[in-house]
Parts: C-alpha cells; structure tokens; sequence
C-alpha cells in the first residue's frame, strides 16, 4: 500500500504544533511542537496595560523552520514507510483576528530595522484588545449606516477584531500605519509564506478571517463598501484596494511550496498548500462536524462550531448572540456559525486556586489526585439539585448569546452546610446550563443540532461535567478522539488542496470520514437526571434572564458593581 | 467602704457562668462556667432527627450548685473585701424559650423515676425545632380567631415557642403530657428553685418569656384566651389555669433565698432572688441599653434588643419581621423589641471552614495568625465596592426583616481574579447591610435609634467587622466593656430585686450607670466609605427585595432550589 501524508501546522497562542497525518490510513504519524521565543510565552505584553497583546512575526516564520523540521524526524522514527516525498499537502490553521501589517512586498513591518522595536508593527494577536473604543465606533457606524454588517457578528464589532486594531494603529502610530502596504491575517501569512505569495495583490485570503472578522460577505460584495471605512477614518481612504476583493476557503490552494521554503523544510517542491483558515474551525473539521451538527471545543472556554446548509442564511442571521456567521468559514459550501462560552474551565481552575480548603488539598495529594479529580470524586456522588446550589458561568462575562462582558458570576443556595464539592459541581452545571442556553437559542430559530461532538482540553479529563453536560443538554455527546483536531484539520484540508489527481481528498467530508475517529466511551442522557436538571434550567434560566436581559429585574446590578471598582 | 456584691447566674445553651459583681465600685469581681453533664456538649440530641435539642433539668440544678460555690472560692482570693455574706440579690437568666413539663409540686418530670430516660420529660431547649408544624397550626388559628396575638411577635407563631413545643409534646407523648400539671420556663425555673417557689401556684413568671414567647399581653388579660388554646388542642382543656396569670419583669423579687440553697452555697439565707429573663435581655441591659437604644449582640448570630418608650405599642406592632415586641421585657415599665440576623459569624465560620485555600492557611499558621485574623488583614486594605462583589447573609435565612428561614446565601460579582479575601469581605458586608435593613425598617416606622451599643463575641475581635459596621449604619458603635453582658445583667437585676433598702440599686437604670462600661474605642463612620457604602446598600436592598419579598422577582427561586433538594 502506497501511504500519503498530509502536514497540519497548527498556529497557538503560545506555540507552533505540526502534525503529520497518514492520509490513506488515517493514522496520526507524528507530532511536534515549538514555543514561540518573543515576550511571556509567545506573547509581548505591556506593563502598564493588560489588555495589549503582540507577537513578533519573526516566530511564525521560525515556528514553522523548527516545527516541520522536528515532526519530519519524529514520522521518520515512528513510521517506517514515511518518506517525506510522500508529504503531498499542508494545511494551516492559527489564531485570530491576528492581522500583521506588511509592506508592499508583504514581508511584515516588523523585520524592516526601522520597526523592529515597534510592537506596534508585529501581529497583533487575537487577544489584544486595545481597541475597544475604535470596535465601539464601528458598531456605531454600522448599526446607522450599513446593520446588515453587523447581522453576522452578533450585533457588535469587538474590539478583538481586524479593523478595529488598523483603526486603533492608524491612531496610536502614523508612523507603522502608513508605511502598511496591507494588512494580513496570520492564517493567510503562513500560506504565503510557504508558496511564496506574499505581496499583498497575489496572496490568498481566507474566508474563515474574513468573513468572521472583517465583515466580508459575498452579499455585498465581499469587504465594507470604501464609502463606510473611509467613513471611520479619512485614513482610510484607499485600503480597501489594497485588502482583498475575492476570499476563500480552506481546502482551497493557496499556491504550491516555493522552492525556497521545499528545501528548507526537506519536503517536495510544488506540493499544494492550502487557504488557511482560524483553529477552531479546521478544529470542528478535524473532530468531525457535519452539517447540523456542533462542535464544542471544552477548554478554558469554549468555542461553538455549528455547520448549516447554505440558502438559511437570513433565518441564521436573526439569531441573537451569535459570534459570528459566514460562508464556507468552515465547511466549503455550507454556513460557518460561531457562539462560545467566556470561561468554563477558567471558572473551575479559579475555584480550585482559591476556594478549596487546605484539608482538601491535603487529601487529594494523600490520595496523589489533582484537586479537581479529588472534587469530581466527591461531587459524583451528589444528585442533581441535592446540593440546593445554582451558579451563573459569567466570571468572565457572557459571550453567547447575552454577548456582554459587563456581566459576573454568581452562586447562590448556600447554607453554613455548604461543601467545597457542592460548590464545584454547581460551577460545572451553570456551564452546562450556558451550553443548552446557546443550543436552545439556536433551535427556537427552527435550525436544528443533530450532532455534539466535544473536543478541547477537558472532555476527555472530565468524566463528570460530560456526564452532567449530557443531562443538561439532554444528548448523547461524543468525544472526537484526536488530541489535535485543529492540526488535524489543517492536515485534513492540506490533502483536499492537493486534491485527488494527487492521492489527496476530493472534499472535507470524504477526508474525514477517513481521519475523524470518536472515543468508544460516548455519553448518554440519564432519564432521571434530565428532569432534574430540566428543572433546574428553569431557574437558571430565571436568573440569566434577571441580570442578564436588558429587560431583567436585576440587570443593573452587576454592571452598578462594576462602576463602583 | 462598705461593699457589696451581687450575683449573676447565666444558663447558656452548654453551660452556667456566674458573675459576681462588685455593686458599689462597679467591679467584676470573680467568674465561673460548669459545663453540662448530659448528652452532647449538654445538649441531649436524636441520631435521627436533627431538629431535636433537650436538656437534662439535673444540669440546671447541680449547675447552680457548682458554679456558685466555684465563683465564690474566686471572689474569695480575687477580693480580701469580699465575703459571701455581702452577697445582696441573685439574678438569674436562660436560653429560652425552653419550657420544663413539672408535676404538681414543680419538680421536673425528668427527676421521677418513671420518665428519667425519657427525653420528652427533659427541657426543650430554645433550638429544638421538632414542633414545626404546630407551630404552623398556631400561627393559622391566630391568624383566624385572634390576629393581635400575632402582631407582636413578627406576624407568625415559631417552632422554637412555648406553646408549640407543648402541642407537639402533646402529641407525642401522652403519658409525659398527661402528668405534667404545667410547663415553666427556664428563667423561671431556676428562681424558684432557689426560692423555694417550685409549685406552680408560688411560682413567679417573668414576663420576658411570657411576653416573648407565650403570647402574654396585658391588653388581653394574659395569656391567650382558654377558649383560643383549647382550639388548638381539646387536650389544652384547663391548661391556661395551670400556667400563669400574671407575669413579672426582671428586677422584681421572685422570693428570698431559701435555707437550703443558701446552705448549699455558702450564702445569706433571704436575699433577694430576682424574677428571670432571658440571656439577651438581661445582656442588653448589661451592655448598657437606653430607651430609643439598639444593643446588637454579634456572635454566630446577631440578637438585636431594642427599647421604646411605653404607649408607642401600635405603632411598633405595625413593623413587620421583629420577632417580638413585649412590655417591661428588658427595662422595666419600656417596650422591648427583638430582632435578629439567623447568621452572622456562622458564615464568617462556613467560609473559613469551606472555603480558604490552602496556601492562605499556610500563609496564616506561618504568621501565626487565626485564618480569619489573616483574612481581616488583608481584606481591610480593600476599599468598599472594590472587588465588585455583593452578597445575601442568608445562609442560615432570614430572621429579620423577612422572617423566612427557606432564603439561603448568594455571592454574586465573582470574576477569574476573585480572591478569598474579597468573598470574605463581601460576606462582612452582606451582614452589615442586614442590619442596616433591620434599622431601616424600625425608622420608617417614625421610632428613632438613638444609640447601638454592640457586644457579643465578634466586636472585640474584628475591628474590621465594627468599621465596616459603623460605615454602613452611618452611626458611631460603641462596644460594652464587659466580657458577660448577661451574667453582668443578671446581678444588675439581683440588686434591683434586693432594693436600696438592702444595698441595692432602686431602678435598672441607677444599676446601669455603676456597672456599664463601654470600650474606649469607639467606631466612627468615614465620610467616604458611607457614600461608597450608600450605593452597594441600594444595589443589596435590590437583591434582598427580589428574592426575599413575596412579590420579588425571583423570590421562588431558593425556595424551589430547597424542594429539589
């Protein structure tokens, strides 16, 4: 048998993951991974303000030298058939909105000596949120000028986004914003980079960025109308040119491996790179979404991946408190919709940091378990509604479908009996509760969700929120058996740009049912749990609705603490 | 000079102190605490049934015994002046209400040989809680055939009550019902044991558990009316006859020392032995209460002992969520009115208990510090409204202003960076607010406060507490000096009940200004924190009114919450 490989470089927050994939078999051959060397972690912060967030261009470019290099060796020792002529495509994935600013050649601003101690000219990562103002007034713009950009994006621009960081560059820095020729998302940077496209006019942008991040929608004709960014900002004037006209998506070539980076890397020249596309979505590929189906990737937070036929767009677009919704952004041909939690895993960790008592910890290290295992141990043995307790999941704000940061967490039902594992249990069954929230949501607008598939950090640690997720949600939930799916993914759309001539996939279905496995353990619905907790979701539903709707009873009570901080 | 002494007996829920005062310098001149023999910690309690609580009687008389000879040994080598015979007058004061089944010479059905085992024979302390439903049965047939009952007693009838405990006894145990000729109080009880006025007929009631407790009222003749009591049970047929006509306040004499106790204890046989009162009551006078004054007793929970000016009956019957209002209850021809907060120190308690990491602990047995002391310590360097949290002081309910125990606790304004020491914080606060609320709801009523004198466990050792207290109400607290308000009360009345004649003082008010101390440290508000203050109150009071109040917004929520349980 004649085995092919595919390569998926996976673009993190901290580090460079690559994955190489054994297309005919399906089999993960080998992995590995870098950590970026710019700032704390990969990330270059500022002292003076937490919410600014760079990352040194200079990191992709040795991420990906590094990475392939490293994993190449590895499927040398771990597979005796792979050869790596037998690579045929990469596919890429990253986080974003991450929009490096780059000359007319489309090398970043930040290798040109005149920037290199700018953080200003570096990629501005996803979790930069300097520009809050300027994402304010883009919503502003919009809901007056042009609300059916804003339709797409639950009903505001965030500050996490592509034109609200040019805008707030154009403001802080002339210097930087008018010496960007473009500005590039890192998911397109790296295919640009690999098949040595970068000059703004050839480079391939990616759909899943612009349609999600940069209110492109083939419905008005891809990005804002000139007229409305020149309306931001007189600065404006002229960008749209020289953005893009036409975005694609991942699967898609975004050109072949240069020469150059062919010996770099020691892999075929010519092989087909693909459109890059945000990690989440070639995640939700890499862990098997359908259509209809969901993808929640569990971690500190979660994302929501939803996939829905095309022509349902006006009835997706009426849903409130999406992320985000648009063409193709996951599976080519089909509607990409977005919603997530602001923190789940973030709200356990800080519980078992801070509020756990010592007796506690001594026993859980007695019995050599983490923390939260130990508290799983003891909170598995309640019932639902035992405890008496019920949570809101908003320390961190609200993401879907109240789309407000300005929200905070509450517990209530305590008693002087009150035990730290009743507390926990409650933290996990209030995400839970947010969870169907966001389905709930959907379905109220007629779509309906066939399948969850759960991915991410916690499904597979967490037997216990699974099992309860499951009762709440009242579905069976699967769990995707990759570690990697967003670098499977990427893998996965590497070998449908090379296409099936080349012994690649014909389409994103027909590779995963090749690549997407499940976990044998699949959680069910127990009977006398889902009353329980549909009772339960009753009152969350009383208390989300009471401090967090517009029209609730105590809506202005988190956001009067807030002020008073 | 010629001194003098009173002596004070204090029955607690584990244990009887005696005080012995020094009435002419105002001195403490010795102390002594015996702990009860019987059951768990002296509380006799049920595997089964954790509402049960009752007392062996034997305790209170070999209590009696013990303490008096032990504080006497003390006073002896603490005081070259003192000997027993300056001993003027013994005042005495108990939980309550905790009644005792007594045969016809009034000796406590638990001293015959038949029911010695029989715990329904014992007393039924304060916090047996057994009698829920007839209380519930009480409080309907009031509400029905004699709504003044209720008036002064928060508008409903309390399992922990006089009457409530009898009709359940009644129903329990006909045998222990059927041979008991009355019931007596345990302020009365001990009195007339030392009296020698045991049987029913002599006995002399005081009328702080009278009015309190058992719904006596001058205004109509008494106790509630036979026809009303035979209403509840036709077994209560004769009843009213065998309980009391009249009852008296602290201060009066209930009789004079009898031979034998006087033997017993190494005292002057005919001293003056006051009528009792309950612990608060008496402790509010030792902690120094005026009219128009407010003494908080702050310890696990709050008891708030206020007193208004006679003939101002109506208008303080229409305040609701006191738990009782009575003649002559505190100070002697003044209306006392009770209040109080379920759950004050208990949650400070809970959340050292539930909710401290370890590293905390570590950090505080490091400085050897009791973990609440390093909490205080670093939750004093936060401003008010900082942490942006607020929470409900209910986790034990509502006893005043909502008087509903089915309320539990809520935290609410967490984040991802919430730290232990703001949840502590938060929840000092919460209590704070509730007793602001206490204050609020008696003002509206036209009365005024004029002066709040704390005292209980907690003022001394948290000056955090008292500062956040003392921003919060807007007023100045004292704190009394005494360590035994109500022992100190106690041999205030003693001296009372002795008169001038005999040494003694001629009225509450001369004992109070030679024996009340008050603290040096007084606690002022700050102009700034009670600005910040007023807002988080409004923002508390908003959360209070919607889950507290019958027609809140979300006040079936922790109700539901229970059912579920």
């Amino acid at each position: 048998m004649n085995k092919l490989y595919s390569l998926g470089l996976d673009f993190g927050t901290n580090s460079v993951r690559a994955l190489l994939v054994n297309i005919s078999g399906g089999a993960e051959t080998a992995t590995s991974i870098w950590n970026y060397q710019y700032g704390k972690n990969g990330v270059v912060i500022s002292e003076n303000d937490p919410l600014f967030a760079r990352q040194h261009p200079a990191d992709y470019v040795n991420g990906t030298r590094n990475v392939v290099k490293d994993v190449i060796e590895k499927a040398r020792k771990n597979d005796p058939d792979f050869t790596p002529d037998k690579v045929i495509g990469i596919g890429v994935d990253t986080t974003g909105s991450t929009p490096i600013p780059v000359d007319k050649s489309g090398q970043p601003l930040a290798f040109n000596q005149k920037f290199r101690n700018n953080p200003n000219s570096y990629a501005w990562l996803w979790k930069d949120h300097t520009s809050a103002e300027e994402a304010e007034e883009i919503t502003a713009k919009a809901k007056k000028s042009h609300p059916e950009y804003l339709r797409r994006c639950g009903g505001r621009y965030s500050s996490e986004w592509f034109f609200a960081k040019i805008l707030h560059l154009s403001r802080i820095d002339r210097k930087v914003f008018q010496a960007a020729e473009s500005f590039v998302e890192l998911e397109d940077f790296v295919p640009a980079l690999l098949t040595d496209n970068l000059a703004p006019q050839k480079l391939k942008r990616g759909i899943c960025a612009a349609g999600h991040k940069a209110l492109y929608c083939s419905q008005w004709n891809g990005l804002p109308s000139e007229i409305f960014l020149t309306s931001l900002s007189p600065d404006f004037k002229g960008l749209r040119n020289r953005l893009y006209e036409k975005a694609y998506p991942a699967g898609d070539q975004a050109g072949r491996l240069s020469s150059k980076w062919a010996r770099e890397l020691g892999l075929k020249e010519g092989i087909a790179v693909s459109v890059g596309a945000f990690d989440a979505h070639l995640g939700a590929i890499g862990a098997g979404i359908k259509k209809n189906g969901l993808v929640k990737v569990i971690g500190t937070s979660t994302c929501d991946l939803m996939v829905f036929p095309s022509g349902n767009e006006r009835r997706l677009e009426k849903i409130d408190g999406m992320c985000g919704l648009a063409e193709s952004s996951i599976i080519p041909g089909s509607i990409g919709l977005e919603a997530g939690q602001s923190a789940v895993g973030d709200i356990f960790a800080w519980f078992a940091e801070n509020c756990v008592p010592a007796d506690y910890s001594a026993a859980a290290n007695k019995n050599k378990k983490k923390i939260q295992a130990y508290l799983s141990e003891k909170a598995a043995r309640l019932n639902p509604g035992e405890s008496g307790l019920l949570a809101l999941d908003w320390n961190n704000g609200n993401r879907s479908v109240l789309v407000d940061q300005k929200l905070s967490g509450l517990i209530l039902g305590q008693t002087l009996a009150t035990r730290p594992e009743e507390i926990y249990r409650a933290l996990i069954e209030a995400t839970g509760f947010g969870a169907r929230t966001i389905i709930d949501q959907i379905e109220k607008s007629g779509e309906k969700i066939k399948e969850v598939i759960t991915c991410g950090g916690i499904p597979k640690k967490n037997p216990l929120l699974m099992q309860i997720y499951s009762n709440i949600l009242n579905r069976p939930l699967k769990i995707a058996a990759s570690e990697q799916t967003c670098a499977l993914g990427a893998a996965l759309v590497g070998a449908v740009a090379a296409g099936k001539e080349a012994g690649g996939f014909s389409s994103v279905t027909e590779g995963q049912k090749i690549l997407c496995r499940f976990e044998s353990k699949e959680y069910r619905p127990d009977k006398k749990s889902v009353a329980a907790y549909q009772k339960l979701y009753r009152l969350y539903s009383q208390l989300h609705d009471a401090f967090g709707r517009p029209d609730g009873a105590l809506f202005s009570v988190m956001k009067e603490l807030l002020k008073h901080g």
